[in-house]
């Protein structure tokens, strides 16, 4: 393991340092062979995560972390948890201690995933972290600095790079059925109810961008297989309704990728915004619709194909899918990384990324994040 | 009629100002109530219009002007034009003692367009004028002032605007049916074969967004009913096979509309991209796809009912129009405005405002128009 005097001095930033000790808990193989997860955050994604690692081969929940005591009782029940393995935000350090906690699922708003990540990192656990990674690209840099320094995974929770139709679409593309990719458009947002931490930019860190917006601009990313390097950013609010006060109602945005690929997005909080993408391409385009959404994500693409007998290849495949299947398949993917020793798919690095191109799209925008 | 110092001198620049004088054959109603349209170059558009003309109620072919006599004399004996109303582009100017001509159809690379629209002007003759309407903002501006001063009606070919299903979008949108527009993405391209005069930027002015582009910028405006007040865009070219050697292969854009609704738009010549636009709405969505080809144009939308007894009202609609009913329609308009002294519903303030559009476009993209 490498750390720079960079990453040093980040963590030295945040306190951390001087108390950066590899933790004992470390590299201990689960003794059933299935990495315990510690959930924080008993929201509506924590229940997909937590049905979902129910069902997995390899991870089982053995810890929780919330502020409802109550309702924290009551989910540990469930899951077959020990009331002494429930913690508050307050006292969850102690989780360093207890072994049968391998890792943790972050699953807070935004703003609390930087701070709950290095904590867990410092308790020794490895770290599964829900995206937007963080609301700042200072706070995602940290994170990984945390967790490389405490020797501890580090995994943003991009389920669909695990899901089988949006890896056949990645792949259909690499092995070139549609030609030269040169266009690809996409969409996703929702109509938001008010009142919910999402529309507060404090916990948010920004608009329909940061929770919505981020799977078009990563699809994007994995559909082309490379990094963006021009962005173009615009927003507004059209509802003047108090649920825009701290944020903008709606983002749409440019990319320009190294190969000349022009990737356009869009995201709102105003208007129900069935995710999707289309790739254009010389040979054919392809087209995912619904692509962001638990269960039914829906594959069609109509390309040339490779002999007379078939001059076209259509291909229209739903997936099959149950919710919270994506959910566990992130999370057996996860817990591989943690059993095996080996590095995600979805790193931090990725996260990162995100938050990145983020940050250059509000700017872009004359937004400032 | 008014004409401005500005428009005198603009027409003084292109030597007509001094020839100024209305035509003769202005005014006077066609004897079997049908105008009498002149089609100027015959490529595949003008096919499509001259067999419009043909199934229209109130208009009819009388003239031809093409660089090929041969050609001309073909299409003449079909359309029962007589030789004597074939022309040359050297000697068209003649047509202003041509009784049987009222009008004329503009067909011909765009680079063209306002030669031969003031010439038509001059000659005392409405026109109908192919989108793009000119090459420049300037350009259009001259065509605009010459046909004012020339008394004669000036429409672009925006066959769209006379569709009954883009018109049905339209009514939806403004009845509210979906709500408060936030979001529209849209997209239209092909993979233009090489060695046409698209391909040339001296004949076409610029790339994709002039010859297709135009379609989802111009929709973007029909269905907000708004006029664009920002502008981001970005262009690029993947396939250096020397048919990019004097314009981008690719463009995609944002336009942000005074309400805030914000529009994406991609369109290429290096990709089949079927033209579609996508409205967002906060009760409901609306898109068509294929939306911009001559026939099997398909509205779907999904939206809030009024009433309990039907919660979401579902349109999934298909145009049974057969080509080139498109062209009929946009005909028919014309010569009605002709008949009866009317402004088109899309003059040539239509086709200028596309024009700045996609000036401001590009030049927000870096790129010399």
């Amino acid at each position: 393991m490498r750390i720079s005097r960079r990453d040093f001095s980040r963590l030295g930033a945040m306190g951390l340092a001087a108390r950066a000790l590899p933790s004992s808990s470390f590299a201990e193989a689960p003794g059933d062979g299935k990495v315990g997860y510690c959930v924080i955050g008993l929201g509506v994604i924590a229940d997909h995560f937590m049905r979902a690692v129910q069902q997995s081969s390899n991870s089982k929940i053995t810890g929780l972390v919330s502020g409802h005591r109550d309702k924290a009782e009551r989910i540990a029940a469930q899951y077959g948890v020990p009331k002494s393995s429930i913690y508050s935000y307050e006292d969850m350090d102690k989780m360093r201690e207890n072994k049968t906690i391998d890792a943790v699922y972050v699953a807070l708003p935004n703003s609390m995933h930087a701070e709950y990540t290095i904590r867990s990192a410092k308790a020794g656990k490895h770290v599964l972290c829900e995206k937007p990674m963080s609301t700042t690209v200072s706070e995602a840099e940290a994170m990984i600095a945390a967790c490389k320094l405490m020797q501890v995974k580090l995994m943003i929770g991009y389920r669909l790079h695990y899901d089988p139709l949006n890896l056949k679409a990645i792949k259909l593309i690499r092995d070139g059925a549609i030609g030269t990719v040169e266009t690809i458009n996409g969409a996703f947002g929702f109509n938001a109810k008010p009142n919910q931490w999402r529309l507060n930019k404090a916990l948010a860190g920004g608009g329909s961008l940061f929770d919505v917006g981020i799977y078009v601009l990563n699809a994007s990313r994995y559909l082309t297989g490379e990094e963006p390097v021009k962005f173009t950013g615009v927003v507004s609010t059209i509802d003047h309704d108090g649920r825009f006060d701290t944020m903008e109602e709606n983002v749409s945005w440019t990319l320009k990728f190294p190969s000349g690929v022009l990737a356009t997005g869009s995201s709102t909080y105003g208007a129900q915004m069935s995710g999707y993408f289309k790739v254009f391409g010389s040979k054919g385009n392809l087209e995912m619709g619904p692509v962001y959404d638990y269960s039914g994500v829906r594959l069609r693409a109509n390309y040339e194909g490779n002999s007379p007998d078939a001059p076209r290849v259509v291909i229209d495949e739903t997936s099959q899918d149950q919710d919270p299947a994506q959910f566990t398949r992130e999370a057996e993917h996860f817990s591989e990384c943690v059993l095996k020793n080996q590095t995600p798919t979805s790193p931090g690095e990725e996260g990162l990324r995100d938050m990145q191109y983020i940050q250059a799209i509000y700017r872009a925008a004359g937004v400032n994040m």
